[in-house]
């Protein structure tokens, strides 16, 4: 067997005797102290657990939701829908390729129009796809934009500080004029507001909606199961990822009809339930690798400038959505 | 039903009465003229028949191969294993989430070593993982890399010129200096060296190996089923792309050992057979959008600049991997 060497997969890899210099990404990730690792808060996380596959092999999908200050109207509607058991009985409708897989009621709007939504679902403006500083929109300076963001949150991202200063790691991004993580996450920002948003990563979970752009609730929800669908950014809300069983996300056969929905109502896959972790039991703790941490500094150098013995020419860069942030289950 | 508009898909919306500043991209592409469509030869498609699904349903998976000059001897390599139908009776043995699924032999490096490969396989140096002028390497301005660019066809592409000439449409890259499209493909250039290269994107086909990096045949193929693994650009040779029936190999359930592989062989997906396109009957004319034509022009600044109603934030750029390069059955 000739293998594909899956280098920049972030499964842990055993530490080798190699120079530092020659660390894969996995390796440098294996190598992490525990205190930079970061544990998640069962508060922000959901299980969605599908019925069984064909072979009776369970199918759980961990879902961790998008932190403050973004997209938080409708985070606290995907709360509120979990705790109310909404998406229990309802089904994975459509499943496009490289695109999305989609879940919710398939008359869901008609549901939602009946009032059948739990109280307390807010209607978001189509304003907060974006986070911004208080006053008139202008047009920042790239000194301006990074002092507002540091307002965020004390410091923000390892990576932001790490394209900037210099490092050889280039993250030249053609949807925003900096890309960096918070907290965790792949965040955009632009000069021009300014303005930060959550970015569409593969395995990002965004808010489906009609027309007009702030028609989405949170009852129907997406992933991303291809090419990061970047042109999304700003115009679909962002509220959370799948950290564990993705795979049974994004191996679901195509939908036939247009838009990859079933055009039989009996191929969609039942969602059995949707529950926050506070209800689950024996749900494993979620860690993630701290990105103010120099470890991921580390593993950010190492995935744009691949040095182990596999790679005979490094990229020099890495796009925001390539730096995967890992995850695992805490030991 | 709420559905997430799948305005980025290529497939063919019907043309609407607005305005054509407010086309989507699949409505650039369904009002294309005819003339700017090129016809794939059908010497250079392969057609891949996978085991039906268990619904019975036929998997068949059509593959176009890369042209000239790039990946040129892995591309003759899998010529003459298709032509030999070296892969009839194989299986896809490793579906990695987010990554890859690769087909072959599980055994292929022995088969190899067995000196049972067909006649006339030939070990590609790794300098061919990029195209070079003739010359010792150096460090080319633009406009030089431009210059030899331009000599590997007369002109180069559509979506390169538009990116030059200060159109809106933004294209930084972070794996390279340059990307354009050349004959229907997306291509990084840098001017280190000088050098171009074909890029890995979601479909894209490229060559397993071992180490030292000469070791890929041509034997054993994977495609990318996740985001668009770059750092594998300028590492393995990218031979081709799946144009159509791809679903059938993204969706495939992704294997549980290391890697993607299937722990038990009865998990993998049997191969019935791989032809070179002159030998199967009744297949269709495809055809893609030429990407030297005003239309992709006008489709890459539909991608960049969402102007249609579903979009209030138009990105003002995207990546080469997710200007997806249309393909059709032509009628």
């Amino acid at each position: 067997m000739s293998l594909l060497l899956a280098l920049a997969a972030v499964a842990a890899s055993p530490v080798s005797a190699k120079p530092a210099a020659a660390l894969s990404p996995g390796e440098v990730v294996a190598a992490s102290p525990a205190p930079d690792w970061q544990a998640i808060s069962p508060d922000d996380l959901l299980v969605m657990d599908l019925a069984p596959a064909s072979n009776g092999r369970p199918r759980r999908v961990v879902i961790q939701l998008m932190p403050e200050p973004f997209s938080q109207g409708w985070v606290g509607n995907v709360r509120k829908l979990a705790a109310a058991h909404w998406w229990d009985g309802l089904t994975v409708y459509r499943v496009q390729d490289n695109w999305v897989s989609q879940w919710g009621d398939a008359d869901g709007e008609d549901k939602a129009k009946a009032k059948l939504l739990p109280a307390g679902i807010e209607q978001v403006p189509q304003e907060r796809y974006v986070v911004r500083p208080e006053g008139p929109e202008r047009s920042a300076t790239h000194e301006e934009l990074d002092t507002w963001l540091a307002t965020i949150e004390g410091t923000h991202a390892a990576w932001h500080a790490l394209a900037r200063k210099g490092s050889k790691v280039k993250d030249s991004d053609p949807y925003a004029d900096e890309t960096f993580f918070y907290r965790g996450w792949p965040v955009a920002a632009s000069q021009a507001g300014p303005s930060a948003w959550p970015v569409h990563c593969y395995g990002s979970i965004g808010v489906a909606r009609d027309m007009p752009p702030d028609t989405g609730t949170g009852a129907e929800l997406y992933v991303a199961i291809g090419h990061a669908p970047r042109q999304l950014d700003r115009n679909l809300a962002v509220v959370g990822r799948v950290i564990e069983g993705m795979q049974f996300m994004s191996s679901l056969p195509r939908g036939p009809a247009p838009m990859g929905v079933y055009a039989d109502p009996a191929e969609r896959t039942p969602i059995v339930s949707v529950r926050p972790a506070s209800e689950v039991a024996d749900l494993p703790v979620y860690e993630f690798l701290s990105t103010e941490s120099a470890s991921f500094r580390s593993y950010a150098e190492a995935s744009a400038n691949h040095r182990e013995p596999f790679y005979v020419q490094p990229a020099g860069g890495v796009d925001i959505c390539n730096l995967k942030v890992p995850v695992r289950r805490r030991k």
